[in-house]
């Protein structure tokens, strides 16, 4: 099935069901009052959102079903009490390696860092920065939703606890990450609110585009309507079982805890980046210099996957860069202080 | 005023009232459910609760009011949206400098990391680790827990978002900790679960004890009832206004944050400390040699912070440490990759 947070002036919105198509959506409130509580409880909860999902889901839906707007989307969970994002993809690393002559990381666990998730952004919220000087970033992922994961799960059965598939742009502040990663305390300021795509599906939705652990589909990624990439999600080195293992390893993990791939990345000719920061490491690594700059004011971000039969699975991001005003001084005493 | 959570089988728990001596607890049910639907909309909501709490700190309390057991108290906020937790003890990274000849970090922002806050655990709950081999460890601090904050925050007005104080254990795994930090992407496996003492308080509560965005009153921590420590929380380096600023640099805040002071540290002759391995470090530096073990099966950890009259101010973190029963072969295959 899919799922949605709909706008109703609260914190969480409101749970409702979508069509497979997108077209339609139902308020789900009979069944669940927001996403979160559906997850708190999801063995006794899901069976009544598949029976309106089959509902809406018909070539005539019912009274209740309306048109869907992406734009009454939140995200949908639009704040969670965990989020954890991988960085999955060895395509990706190997690149900022080759560009930037970085030292190659210890791969023999997945890398992970724990994020923000107080402040989930939906699919058309403005992206709000303090400035284009610190190097504003996309990172195109895919996430799973997991239901409660009792500590020292394996990869095999924790891919059982994947009650849900997202999209995610996990917004990134490149100027500012070498100093936090340098630190060895992870990201705060580089890792501002993440952004997540309307639709959230179950895993029986994808048929064979979810297996070992994947989704099989390329996730498109437009910058001012000018594709950056179509890189495959399927590439990923280790699956989300072995994430959802390795987040696993010395604790338990809640119910609506989201797992990210990190940014989807794809050695195949052509096949692009989901990131700036991966199309600068290429251009530096082919061409000698980073040509590409970071995002600007106004600069509008898309990304969408489709099925093979040419369906949006998880409808659009489509986001607009803005840079907040600050109170007088704070920008030039950040950005300096950031510089060191 | 003082509130808790009280256990009632949802993940939430049910908010409570706690009269100033502990001695008395009332449901809140008729204000607000639970402490995160309060910090939703604290300006129409704590109006009820004082009220409450006025009643409740008479001489003669309510027929609603029943003794305080803080074995009925999960954590005042048993899941959060937002764990930020810094380090803003110069004294103690001091200490593990001179002990273990660590390069002194930049020190020109705090520092922070994002920490794990979907599973935070009650006062007396177990603390469950996977191995005693991962060097388990305890870091006793002071939280404070905001409303909303705007993105560029600065340190006076981000004081004014300080509704609640709290008392923390974040439990550390040493033995996992100093590869995570070289990969830069912070602290996963390292740090588990944190744990809160019972009662949470408002500001105005503590009077002269609340300056300068700091808590200034010793942290008592014992082991096994022995005390190693009662460090001044005053001793901040930097102060908790700084701490949200820095927080809300690159984005918002939303309300229910809970924002760490790191482990309480304090330069003075025989304060002790707050958590073993700054005990070890010390041991290093003037004995020569480490003499204290990391805990074990069994062992007891109880810290609480008084008021100058004697009077205890959050209630006591009383917690055991558990060693979970993993998967056969899990243990071993952790430990032999965390070895790397």
């Amino acid at each position: 099935m899919k799922l949605c947070t709909l706008r109703n002036g609260r914190r969480d919105g409101a749970l409702a069901v979508v069509s497979h198509d997108l077209q339609w959506v139902m308020p789900a409130h009979s069944v669940a009052p927001t996403l979160q509580a559906a997850l708190d409880d999801w063995q006794h909860v899901a069976p009544g959102l598949q029976a309106l999902y089959e509902q809406i889901d018909q070539a005539s839906p019912p009274a209740e079903a309306r048109p869907f707007d992406p734009r009454e989307a939140m995200a949908p969970l639009p704040r969670a009490y965990q989020w954890l994002d991988g960085s999955a993809f060895s395509n990706h690393g190997a690149w900022m390696q080759r560009a930037f002559n970085s030292p190659a990381l210890d791969t023999s666990m997945p890398l992970m860092y724990q994020g923000g998730s107080d402040d989930f952004l939906g699919p058309h919220d403005d992206a709000v920065f303090v400035s284009e000087a610190h190097g504003i970033d996309i990172e195109g992922e895919i996430a799973v939703i997991t239901d409660d994961v009792a500590m020292g799960t394996r990869d095999e059965a924790a891919l059982g606890h994947v009650r849900l598939l997202a999209l995610v742009n996990d917004w990134s502040l490149r100027a500012l990450q070498p100093r936090e990663m340098g630190l060895g305390f992870g990201m705060v300021h580089s890792k501002p609110s993440t952004a997540f795509a309307p639709v959230v599906v179950t895993p029986d939705e994808l048929g064979a585009a979810w297996s070992a652990g994947r989704l099989q589909l390329p996730l498109h990624v437009s910058i001012n309507a000018h594709t950056i990439g179509r890189p495959h999600a399927g590439c990923m080195s280790v699956g989300f079982g072995r994430l959802i293992e390795h987040a696993a390893s010395t604790r338990r993990l809640r119910a609506g805890t989201v797992i990210g791939s990190g940014t989807v990345s794809d050695p195949a000719e052509g096949a692009g980046s989901a990131t700036l920061a991966e199309v600068r490491a290429i251009e530096k690594v082919t061409l000698g210099e980073v040509r590409t700059p970071f995002l600007r004011l106004g600069d509008r971000v898309r990304m969408e996957v489709w099925s093979d039969s040419g369906a949006s699975l998880f409808g659009a991001l489509d986001q607009r860069v803005c840079i907040a005003s600050p109170e007088p001084g704070l920008h030039q005493a950040l950005t300096l202080r950031w510089r060191g």
